[in-house]
């Protein structure tokens, strides 16, 4: 998650106004509760005032147990994470992997 | 090889009927072994029942000693994953590493 | 680094004259220094000779104290890795992450 982070602030950095979103499934699901630790968190939500999307994987977040109410408020959650990044990709989205 | 099963499993039921290719090299090829563990296999062997293609490297079989009549019957030898990765994204498919 | 290495020396085999650029960020710059592994640098060395070109990201290169001038001379520096890979892209260069 530092590192994906990283990329989207580096990119931000480089190339200001470029529209980023994140897709976050498997484990980073669990960057996005409310608990999530403070540098992690604080450094989401400087991306989400930003205009950086954060969607998160709903498969993910049964896997790991963790109900939506319990999410930061601009985790947006998606069905398949999977499916995001398609759709994104096929809406004119490069993609990166992190 | 687990995360990219789910990864299909998760994509097929969002998005039925999509049209999927994996490409598996490096250690991900000893998965395609008919010795594969069951709980692994099964869930190869019901996707490549609903159309994904299985396609897998020979540049990592070789690195791995594996011998292509050792393979489970849908996986398909292309010489190079990395090659393929990049054939079927020029015809059109997007790319998603998981 | 070994991986994507191999990655690119099988596409080139398997598609001569193939236009490849690799993208290095994160702790993958540690590899493109001049007192890199002899076996590693040997193969950059030879990847760079015909013709793949190699961006190193400034952005890791200061986060692991890296001068500019210990790089080996192939490697271009450029702001952030990860605009790179997507000014690829948008270029029209295919992208696998290794």
């Amino acid at each position: 998650m530092s590192i994906a982070l990283s990329n989207v602030e580096n990119l931000l950095e480089a190339v200001p106004g470029a529209e980023v979103a994140v897709v976050a499934n498997g484990s980073a699901v669990l960057f996005f509760v409310r608990q999530s630790p403070a540098h992690i968190r604080e450094r989401l939500e400087a991306l989400a005032g930003r205009g950086v999307k954060f969607y998160v994987c709903a498969n993910s977040l049964r896997a790991h147990g963790i109900d939506s109410d319990d999410l930061l408020p601009f985790a947006e959650v998606v069905p398949a994470g999977i499916a995001k990044i398609l759709e994104l990709q096929a809406a004119g989205y490069l993609y990166v992997k992190p």
